[in-house]
């Protein structure tokens, strides 16, 4: 198969794909999701995707259709029927369907899976960014299907040839629009707590730990806007794209003084990513 | 038929109808809706709720698949072909269909209708309240499928026993969680200004217009929980309720020390719904 689409057993390609009108997601985007890459056809940090799933599900008080390891089975098997070795591998949970009553409804929830070809982003690639002020909710903490703000982010920062847009709250930075964002300064890797205004991120925790094996020392703290533009190295991270370094924020040159550390965090992430995809993992 | 359900054209029983897996509802929740009674197969408020739809696909850049006499049509055919002659009237616009991407895709916005039986609810039910602070986006003004905050709301007020739920931001009451929220006090009417935090609702533009036909002063000032609480009658306000009396919040009386004025409106907007709907509007 070129993708696939699965909804609840049924398997197809994504644009044959069709669900019921009346899934909670298509008219309250009630459910979350996670996603990660598979590369080898292996997928890369199953057990911190799926555990991070599980919490955002349980979060907004959606009851699984099945357990962790009936997921990662599947997952596993999924990823094998696809020709590319290399996919964005998402997954979904919405709360059932149901005639639209805002209130929740009788049932089990709705499993969706959509494997496309991707491959990871190469790690030397430098990015470009634009700040947008964050309207989001106060939800941000889970990964929800409720995505406006960060498509209308994403768009203005296509628009401006930019490749991420990243959120402040006033003067405070929170995080990209499907990425999280770090800092490093005066040698110390700064990022911003976990709380609800951001994204657990995986690959901000592996960058954590990255640093903690890198005898580099990291914080997490908020940053101001101008600590970001002031920063030695402005760094952006997801699973797509793990150690990403910014080098333009609103069309003016930032961080690109501390190459050193940088390269040696993006070794480290990268070559997780590789032990973890290997063909014989 | 019992139900319909509408997709780009194509018409169905709700439950019996699918869409794409990839419509950017299903993972965004990027669309916009409307919705309104129906009584006699006439459409209630039609003109306003046509305009507000618009309006918010405007605000979100979606541009419609369709004209306003256009839908407006549709809508008067559809609403036909429903057996139930008093209807909940319920359309939305997605942004196109395509491979999950945030930003814009190419093509046509998806056009959606639904029509479930519903009667108007008794002008003089009244409601009880719970408060929940409000978490949400700065995008109330806009009626998109970002519902999740509305949802845990409604879910609470359902397991408390209660009708809806009343948001507030630290003090300032902002509205219901698919209502908005007035109160009368000493004589007057109150209610919040537009602004983003609150949905441009059509009953309450109604109550406004009540207000001046009853020499009712009414002004457009937020309130607090305690004014809330304080008031002489709280009064819930939809297409789908018209003008109800909240009687109890959290647990508490509120209200009922001004029932005249607030029977007077109740009067006045019943009356021009009956008279929009009546079998030969």
């Amino acid at each position: 198969m070129k993708t696939l689409g699965y909804y609840n057993g049924t398997i197809g390609e994504i644009d044959q794909m069709m669900v019921p009108m009346n899934d909670r997601a298509c008219v309250f985007g009630d459910g979350v999701y996670d996603a990660t890459l598979a590369a080898n056809h292996k997928i890369y940090g199953m057990d911190e995707h799926v555990d991070r799933f599980f919490n955002s599900a349980a979060l907004l008080e959606i009851p699984m259709p099945c357990t962790k390891p009936e997921l990662k089975q599947l997952l596993r098997d999924l990823v094998k029927k696809v020709d590319s070795p290399d996919q964005f591998v998402y997954f979904q949970v919405t709360r059932g369907t149901a005639m639209r009553n805002h209130s929740f409804p009788e049932g089990k929830a709705n499993l969706w899976v959509m494997l496309t070809p991707r491959k990871l982003t190469p790690i030397d690639k430098q990015v470009k960014l634009i700040t947008v002020e964050d309207n989001r909710f106060y939800l941000c903490n889970i990964k929800t299907l409720n995505l406006i703000p960060s498509v209308l982010a994403s768009q203005k920062a296509t628009l401006a040839g930019c490749d991420e847009a990243v959120f402040h709250r006033g003067d405070r930075v929170t995080e990209c629009a499907h990425s999280n964002i770090s800092i490093l300064k005066d040698g110390v890797f700064r990022t911003a707590p976990l709380d609800r205004l951001i994204l657990p991120g995986t690959a901000r925790k592996r960058l954590l730990e990255a640093c903690a094996q890198l005898g580099i020392p990291a914080v997490e703290e908020a940053f101001t806007l101008s600590e970001l533009f002031d920063a030695d190295e402005v760094i952006v991270s997801s699973s797509g794209s793990l150690c990403q370094q910014a080098v333009e924020i609103d069309g003016k040159p930032v961080g690109g003084r501390d190459g050193e550390r940088l390269r040696a965090l993006q070794k480290v992430v990268l070559g997780r990513f590789e032990a973890e995809t290997c063909p014989d993992a």
